[in-house]
């Protein structure tokens, strides 16, 4: 899905996915924390979507993307690439619609998330990552099925619905300077300068990578999309090769910095929010705050949102990250 | 603290006390599980004490007991004798109210659970808890100090501030049929009773103790308090060897039932918030689910609310005890 003629979401979408997500995805708690404002001279707010649906806020774009098939499209049923949150989201958005959801696994995906995905009432269907291209398997499938396919970031309803986790954390507090925002895709931080954009002008939009992924920062200072390696990080949600062109665009145009924050930052802020707030974050869920207490940005004195992505992570993994 | 000759709190000192903690306590939120719902049939509202301030429902009582000395007694200070939550809470209640606090507890406390007492601004004394009576020590360091004791459960303030946390639950979901809440010294469960006796006078409230420490459930079945030598169980915030007589004359009064759990369903019950609702409960915080999943209580069709009263785990024993 690296390509996309359709035009680009606005505030004016994701007000409306808002209205299709309400009594549907839950409006997460914001959180605070006064040993990190403590610690950081500034007032922090967390906007917590490890404690939306399926574990990070990846349902509400799927969610506002599936609501809105025709008749035909529902029969049809909806298809997804996918061995991470996408896929439960697209799953338990359309068991909730009552229509048939396909994704498109890796045959090595761990056992844990595949019946998770068909717990929601999902057909998987698994591919050899190594030999097999899963775009081609899916495209060729969703043509066969009649199913639509949705993809992870670069649609305008995707990131229109994952836009309303920051319309929610600047509704309950319009008066932030900053917001931290974590980037894989790019659907996240472009959703999330969408209603800042309308609802906070002046607060300033932070995008985080991981060091080992920075391409969209690298994609930014090139001023075209920039493709990279498979990055080697713990923040699995944030392993894309590149932004996509509507993701891109937003973000070019609205987004005030890109930075990059190591996997120990991460590791470090995971254990901050077990030991000192007793959530679970997943690592890419930790890259906002990373970057907040990192990052060299002048956040002292200042009204600070943190968007936390996600919680999907293995206890056994969970534990070994935070043992080193 | 055994005795005291202290009229028994009522609903209005519950009430008194939200006026006094608002603004200063977090009202926490309540979350769902659908995954949980389906299990039981019944629909649950979590209310998250793990994410109060402390990381436990204990900062509620202390602060409303310190908020209330006279002036004198400011000046004199605080203090308590604990090694858990309530030495954390004494600390911090007495800083945000500018007074001296003084905490005594076992010199092989945890040293992280010394330094976060310490962090609050509160002094430490140490005692060797094989040879020395913490009692004691306590009430000639309040004397000579001229300190206030405050004890961990047996005192109406604190009772009354344990009660809000209930209260905030009972306001947002009236109509829960069921409320279960655990038991160690009964502070919780018999402020949760008086909020419950007014808010929803039809409510059963459950308490609900490790198997091996069923001290409560042993008093009411024999009519009078019954003490228990020191329990074994991972639910170190239940481990108390008697109520006391101001909570157990609360609680006998008006507790529906109280019902016990064994450690591995504590344990078992921590996954879940970890795995499921990404959220760092200690094992007392679970012992209330632990039982709406285990005993047989009929509550298919119910609604149900789970008091999770604290998220304060070493996380070495967090990711020991989920890996047996």
């Amino acid at each position: 899905m690296s390509t996309s003629n359709t035009s680009l979401p606005t505030y004016d979408d994701v007000a409306a996915a808002a209205r299709r997500l309400q009594g549907v995805a839950h409006r997460t708690p914001v959180l605070t924390s006064r040993t990190m404002d403590d610690q950081l001279g500034a007032r922090l707010f967390f906007k917590c979507e490890n404690l939306q649906r399926i574990g990070a806020f990846k349902f509400r774009g799927a969610y506002n993307a599936l609501s809105q098939f025709s008749a035909e499209q529902r029969q049809g049923g909806a298809l997804a690439f996918s061995s991470g949150n996408h896929a439960q989201a697209v799953a338990l958005a359309a068991q909730l619609l009552d229509m048939p959801a396909l994704i498109v696994m890796p045959e090595d995906a761990p056992a844990a998330k595949m019946a998770a995905t068909r717990g929601y009432g999902a057909q998987v269907v698994t591919y050899n990552r190594f030999t097999e291209d899963r775009e081609a398997i899916a495209r060729k499938l969703a043509a066969e099925r009649g199913m639509t396919l949705i993809p992870p970031y670069n649609h305008p309803d995707v990131i229109a619905g994952q836009g309303t986790a920051a319309m929610e954390l600047l509704q309950d507090h319009p008066d932030l300077d900053y917001l931290f925002v974590c980037v894989g895709g790019g659907g996240l931080l472009s959703g999330s300068l969408l209603a800042a954009q309308t609802l906070a002008p002046s607060c300033k939009v932070i995008g985080v990578e991981p060091e080992a992924g920075n391409d969209v920062q690298l994609s930014l200072r090139a001023g075209h999309i920039v493709k990279i390696d498979t990055p080697r990080t713990i923040a699995d949600g944030a392993q894309t090769q590149a932004p996509g062109d509507l993701t891109f665009a937003i973000i070019a145009q609205q987004v005030s910095e890109v930075v990059t924050v190591s996997d120990e930052q991460l590791v470090s802020a995971m254990r901050f929010y077990a030991e000192r707030m007793k959530i679970v974050v997943e690592p890419t869920g930790a890259l906002s705050l990373a970057a907040a207490i990192d990052s060299n940005l002048p956040l002292k004195g200042k009204r600070v949102g943190i968007v936390i992505s996600g919680g999907n992570v293995d206890l056994q993994r969970f534990s070994s990250l935070l043992a080193e």
